[in-house]
């Protein structure tokens, strides 16, 4: 792991899973300082390495001068998903066969930001948490569970059967998602860069709504899409609060 | 340019631009040979090459078996801009820094998508219209006016003494994003990845809004913070004509 924000949210919040921390030694700015004061307190080894190290190691990798060396962070299964359901209020993300790393992390930070309970991926054709999707998160991937499920259609059945409503983006779809109230338990779908929803996923979800768009564009970015519908669902809890 | 998007978007919007057509000889899906016959009804002139044609020119690149070579898109400059000033409604999305492509090109996209009158950035240490950022804008980039600007923060003041409201996004404002009600004149001001806003440019801003973020997070990518600003404006457009 490597930048800034990542490292220092796998500091704070896994710090048993950190073997060392790597520093450039020419590169110290004051959030640098405070990364490499916190890893002193929790006793992490510290090893200050030279350009030609960032530069072997991480090539054309934005590091910021800083990485760490930790255990790859696990996945989650399928288990922890029936522990969730039954939970109040819920709000998931399901990403229906992303493939792209900067759209996985983008999401991830987005869900962790909205405090979403889960990212759900399906197991296969699929990007998962490697590490262009950690870093782009920027510290997301360590906030909140990533499950990846080996059939996502019998997974979507399962959720609609505990009361949650299961709403996919869907350029086609009638209903603006701005005009549809969501339920306080709800999980969103967003389909592939290419494809979009696949259709049995589609054929499973209780609602498909499209983002209306005035522009002559047919679709917006996977990650973009998934943080207008996370803020949109956010917007009208506090609205309805107040 | 590669890619099926945007490929058909140059060849729809800028014919005049493209010179050659270039098709991977053992790729044929729907998609593509509907660009063919575009192309063909251009009188565009196509080449079929194969799999290490490709992979000579994009390397590990997501071509999807298609590419134009064109002239290059020329941004727009600052005269531009005063044109669209005298505009009754405005929509501008402007880039403070941004130095990562994924991230201007998703912007691109969205300010696309959302009919945006143009979106500016400034001249040095940001990212303009590179194959990248044109690829990720999947098509976007040919759509509206993408205008560098020398000077941002003179522009910012120009911008506001012809009566368009300047929003800043700042994880430290006070008020939160969807409780304000935009003027149908507006300017959305997004900071870079690293630093967000510039100290001169927030000074510039009629106000800073955040958006509130219950998880742990610092912050949102800044083409998902760049496309919720931009919907919301929709969506408030949309409330207030119904």
């Amino acid at each position: 792991m490597y930048g800034i924000n990542p490292t220092k949210a796998v500091i704070r919040l896994r710090k048993a899973s950190v073997k060392n921390l790597i520093v450039l030694d020419t590169k110290f700015n004051s959030r640098i300082k405070a990364i490499i004061s916190e890893a002193e307190s929790h006793q992490i080894k510290i090893s200050y390495e030279g350009k030609n190290y960032f530069k072997e190691h991480f090539e054309s990798l934005n590091h910021q001068g800083i990485a760490i060396l930790c255990e790859k962070r696990q996945e989650e299964e399928e288990s922890l998903l029936e522990e969730l359901l039954n939970k109040q209020d819920l709000l998931l993300l399901i990403l229906d066969h992303l493939t792209d790393p900067h759209n996985v992390g983008a999401c991830m930070r987005s869900a962790a930001a909205a405090n979403a309970d889960a990212v759900i991926v399906p197991k296969n054709r699929a990007c998962h948490l490697n590490p262009t999707a950690r870093k782009v998160s920027s510290g997301g991937s360590e906030l909140i569970p990533f499950i990846i499920v080996t059939n996502l259609a019998r997974v979507l059945e399962k959720i609609r059967s505990k009361g949650v409503e299961v709403v996919g983006a869907d350029p086609i779809a009638k209903e603006n998602y701005s005009d549809v109230n969501f339920s306080t338990k709800v999980a969103f779908v967003i389909g592939s860069e290419e494809k979009g929803l696949k259709r049995l996923t589609s054929q499973k979800c209780d609602k498909l709504v499209k983002i209306d768009m005035p522009g002559r564009m047919e679709s917006l970015n996977a990650s973009v899409s998934a943080g207008i519908l996370l803020f949109e669902y956010l917007r009208q809890i506090k609205n309805n609060i107040q």
